[in-house]
C-alpha cells in the first residue's frame, strides 16, 4: 500500500543494458512479450509523436493539485531512468512544465509518464523531451501537501516498483519488473527476428489464414462461409 | 441482429464510381448531402491528420481481445475496400497493427474503420495506412473466439451493411448506403459547386447573415439587438 | 444567468494593448499570474498545434445542433476579437467549418473557442485558423432556434463576460476577466523576467530542491529519506 | 441509413406471444439464448429498480434538443409495444417525462428505451412506468425539426427494426429480432429449465470447476496450481 | 473570475418567498419556467431519491482535495440556505461527511450541491439531508489551502452568485437568477395550472398530436406517413 | 507483473479478528485511519445500497469478457473471503451472476469486488450478496482463456495482494495491506472514540471553525473576511 512522506534513496534498479535495449523494439513488442500484461491504461498519449525510450523507473506519488514531489524525485534521477508519477486521487492538473523538464534532463532522465496533466508542452516539444500523460493543462500546482518517492505506485491502471523498466512510444506505455527485464529482452528479440519475413510474405499476397494455418482450427470452431 | 461463426463471401458492392468518387468531397459534405445522417461517433480519430478515403465496406464482428476474425476478413478484400470492424462489446484491444496492415494493402485495401484499439501507429503512418479507430494500444489480442465477416454491424454508434460506402477524413467517418451512393454523389457535387463562390463572398466580408437572408427569419423568432 | 433571444451590440472590451500583449505569455504563465484560476476544462483541445493567441471575447450561446447563432455572432466581431461559443446543452456537433472561418477572418476574428464541435478542420488548418474545441466533428447542424450574442456564459466550465481577454494556446484556454487584463498582464511579464535565468540554473544541474530552498519545509513537515 | 421525416404506421410485430412471454426470462438469459449478441452498450439504465418487461419495439429518431417525434410516435402505439429512441448525435436531454408517459401508457406501451434523458422521474416511478435511459435531466426540449418514426435505428449501440421484441430489467436492454423471437424463447425457456437445479448444487458446495468438468481443458491450456 | 483568500459576509439573499416557494414545482417545471436554461450537468445526482428542495445558495470554491473552506462556509449559512460548492480542477474526493451536515444542518441548511464528491451516504440518508453530488468517495481531504466563500462559482457548469435560487430534486438541479425568483415563481405556477388538465386529457387517449395542434405544422414540415 | 495461468493454494491472509472487525468502521474512516490512501476508484459501486464488509482479498485475474478464472477461483474461497477480481483490459462484460453467487456463498464469501460488470442484480440483491461494480451488464462471457488466481493485481486502480482485508460499503472500497490490519484497526477505533462527541457539538450548532481552532491559520494564510 501507499507508504505517505518518504524517499527511497536506494532503489534496485533492472539490468542496464536490458532497460535500454528495450527501447528498440517498442510497447507492442514488449507487451507481447511479457505474455499481453504491463500495458498502462490507453488514455496515457505522448505530447508529441515519434518518441520511443526505455529506462529504469524512479517513482513518485503525488497529492492532487500538488507537484512538490516532483523536485524530490529529481534528486533521486540517475542517468537512464524515467520518472513515473502517479496521483493519490484523479487529477488532470499541470504538474509538469519545461522547468522541472530542464531539472529531470540535466540529472539525465530520459522522460516522464504522469498519470496526471503537463503544460508547456510547445517547450518540451522543442527540448525533446517525452511525457506521456493523462491529460495537457495549464493549471498550475501547490507545493504543500507529502507524497512520496520510490515507493511501489499504481500509475494509469499499472503497477510499478521503483527500478522496474519502462517502454514508451506512440503506442502506449508497458512496464517490465526489473526481475524479467533480460527474459523478457529475449523474448522480444526472438519475435522481432521472423517479423520482417512475416510481413514480405503478407504483403506478397499470402493470408494469414494460410501463413498461420488458421483455416483448420476455424473450421473446427464451426466458421461457415455462405457464398 | 448480429450472427456469429459466418463469412459471407459475395456481398453487394456500391457502385464502384459512386464509391470512390465520394473521397474527394469528404466526410462533411457528404454527411450534408446525406441529410445529417450517417456519421459515427465522433470518438473515432484518425492516427494520423491528412488522409481521406472512401471505398466500399467489408465488416467484422469481434469478440473482445480477439483478433481472429481480422485474418478471415483479409481474404474477402476487394481493391477499393474499406474493412470496418465492430465489437460485441466496448474493446480498447490493439485488435491491428503493421502485420495486418500490409496483408491488407496487398488485397487492395484504402483503409480500416475500427471500433476498437490499434497499434504499431508509427509504422502504419510511414506505410500510409490510414486508420479510424476509438483508441491507440499496444495490447495484443489472441484468436480464439468466432465472430463474423461481411454481416451488418453497428460500428461506432452506426449501422453499416457490407458493400455500403465509407468516406473518412479527419472530420470523421460517414456511412453511405450502397443503394444511395450515386444519390449522395450528386447531391455532393451540387452543393460544392457553388461554395467557392460563397467562400470568396464571405472572405470578402459579406456576413452570412446577408448571404443567406437570415435577418427576416430571425426578426421573426424575437430575436432583439440591445445598444 | 442565461438569456436567450438577445444581442448585445455594444460590449466592454478589455483594454486592447493587454488584450493583444497577453498572447507571447501563454495559457500557463497567464494562468499562474491569475492566482491559478480561470482555466477552461482540458477537454477543449487545439484542432492543430502551435497555435497560440490572445484576445477580446465575443460570446454566443448555442443550442444543441443549431448553428443559427454563429452567424449572428460574426457581425459583432471586431479585429482583435476571440469568439467564444458555450451551448445550452452538452453537445459535439461540427457547429463550425471553413465557410463561417472566411467570414469570421474577414471580420478580424483571430480564434474560435467552442464547447462544442468543429469540422472543416484540414481546410482550417490550411487557412490558419486556430479553434480550440471539445470534439471534431463532421455533423452539420440546423438554423432554427434562437441564442444569444455577447451574453454571459459558462465554456468549458468557466464563467465568460463578453470583452473578457481569452489566452488560448496548445496547453489550454484561460479566461481573463477584462478588469484584471492589465493587472495579470504586469503579473505575467514579472513572473516571465526571471525565468530563463531559473531554466539555466536547473540545467546545468542545481536541484530545485534547493533553488527554491524546498529542504527544510519538507523536514519540518516529516519527509524521511531512506537508505 | 436513416430516414427523416417519416412515419411508417404499418410495421410488422414479432409474434404476441413469444414477446410476451420473454419477459419472465430477463435480459441476462435472453442474451445468453441470442447467442450472447444483441445487448445495448450499458450505460442504458432504468430509472428505478425492479422493471422487467418485454414487447415489441416502436422507434422514434429524435434531433437533439427536440421531442416533437415523441408525440407522433405515440400515435403509432399498440397494446404491448416498447418504444425505442434514439437520436441523431449524442445529447442529455430530457425528452421525456410524465405527461407523454400518460398519452404512452394510454396507448398501452409497457416503457420507453431511449437513449437520451429522461425527467419527472419521481412521478414516473409512482405511475410504474420504467423508462431505460443514458441520463436523467431537467432540461425540457423543443418541437421545432423532424426525425422519424419507425425506420431502423441504431440506439445505445445497437440497431433496432421497428417490431423487434425488446426485454429490459435491472441488467440492461436486449433487442431480439422480430423473426427470431420464438426460437430465442425456446432457448431462452430450454436454458431456464436446469438453472434450479445447477443453483441448488453450487448452493450445496458443488464447485463449477466439478459440475461444469473443467479442471481438465484449464489444465490442458496449463493452469499451474502452487502451494 | 474566481478571487481566492476571500468570504463574503454579506450577499443579498433572493426573496425568501419565492426562494421558499420554488421546491414544490421541482427542477423539471423551474427549469422550463426560466425558458430551458438554468440547469447543471447531469452527472449530479442526488445521493439518495425523493428529495426535493429549494433554497438560497451559499457558494464556496474548493481547492482539489481540500474541504477546508466547508467548515468556513457553515458560519455563513442562515436558515433556507442550500451550499453550493464548486472546485478549482476537477475532482471527485469526499469533501463532505457526516460530521459537516451536523453543523450545517444546525445551522439552517437544506442540501448541499457540491461539484465533487461526498461521503457518510449512508448516515446522510438517515440523516436526512439530501446531497447533489458528481461521485460519492470515501477519500477524506485536507485543510491547507485557501479557497473563497460566497464569490461567483460555475458549479458543473453553471453559474451560480451567491443568493441566487437553488431548485433540486431527482432530476436535477436548477440556479434561478436571484433577480428573476418572483417571475420564475409565477411562470412556474401557471406552467403548472393546467397541467393536471392536460395529463387528463392524455391519460384518457387523446393525443398530444391533437391537444398541442401539431399536425398541420408537422404537415407543412413535410412529415410522411407511409402506410 | 502479472503471472498468467497460475492459481496460488496458500496465501497468508491478514489477522482474521482484525479483517472481520474492520467492517464496522466502514470504508471511510479506513480510508483516514489508512492515511488517505487506499480507495479503489470512485466509479467501483455497490449494486444495492446499505451493504457493509469487511474480508480477506482472494485475488483474479480475468482476461476481457472471459469469467473462467471466477469457477477456478471458487475453490480458493475460504470462510470470510471477499473475491476481487481485476481484468487485464477494460471490460464491462457480465462476469458474474446468481449462480456464481451461490457457488461464492457456499464457500463462505461475503462479496465480490470486480473492476468489470455484474448481471443478475436483482436476484443477487434478494440473495443479500453484495458486489461492487463498475457496471452491471447482462453480456456473458465464455469460457477459453488462462488468467490467475491470488497473484497481486490492480483492481480499480488501486494494488490489491492476496489476503490483504478489503472494507467496502456504500462510501467505497478501500484496501488495507495484511500487514497493517491490526494497526490500522487500532486507529480506526480511536478516530471513532471522539466522533459521537464531535457530531453532538456540531449539531449543537459549535462551529468546526471553533471546535478544530482554525481561524488562526486561516487568517495567518490570508483569509479575508468583507462585510
Amino acid at each position: 500500500m501507499f507508504e505517505l512522506g518518504v524517499v527511497y534513496r536506494n532503489i534496485k534498479r533492472a539490468d542496464r543494458k536490458a532497460a535500454d535495449a528495450l527501447a528498440q523494439y517498442g510497447s507492442a513488442t514488449v507487451h507481447e512479450a511479457m505474455g499481453r500484461v504491463g500495458l498502462m491504461k490507453t488514455y496515457m498519449r505522448p505530447i508529441y509523436a515519434g518518441a520511443q525510450v526505455s529506462g529504469t523507473a524512479v517513482t513518485v506519488l503525488l497529492q492532487p493539485g500538488d507537484n512538490w514531489m516532483m523536485h524530490v524525485a529529481a534528486e533521486q534521477i540517475q542517468p537512464g531512468d524515467i520518472v513515473v508519477a502517479a496521483c493519490t486521487t484523479d487529477n488532470t492538473d499541470g504538474f509538469f512544465g519545461d522547468l522541472l523538464a530542464s531539472s529531470f534532463m540535466a540529472r539525465g532522465a530520459r522522460g516522464l509518464v504522469i498519470d496526471g496533466g503537463c503544460r508547456d508542452v510547445k517547450t518540451l516539444t522543442e527540448m525533446g523531451f517525452p511525457v506521456w500523460s493523462r491529460a495537457i493543462s495549464s493549471k498550475g500546482t501547490v507545493k504543500a501537501t507529502l507524497g512520496s518517492v520510490n515507493i511501489p505506485v499504481v500509475c494509469a491502471g499499472m503497477s510499478v516498483q521503483p527500478g522496474d523498466v519502462i517502454v514508451a512510444d506512440d503506442d502506449g506505455v508497458v512496464v517490465v519488473p526489473a526481475a524479467m527485464a533480460k527474459k523478457v529482452l529475449d523474448t522480444a528479440q526472438a519475435r522481432e527476428a521472423n517479423e520482417g519475413e512475416k510481413r514480405a510474405k503478407l504483403a506478397s499476397g499470402v493470408l494469414g489464414l494460410d501463413m498461420y494455418s488458421m483455416r483448420d482450427p476455424l473450421a473446427k470452431l464451426g466458421l461457415k462461409y455462405i457464398d
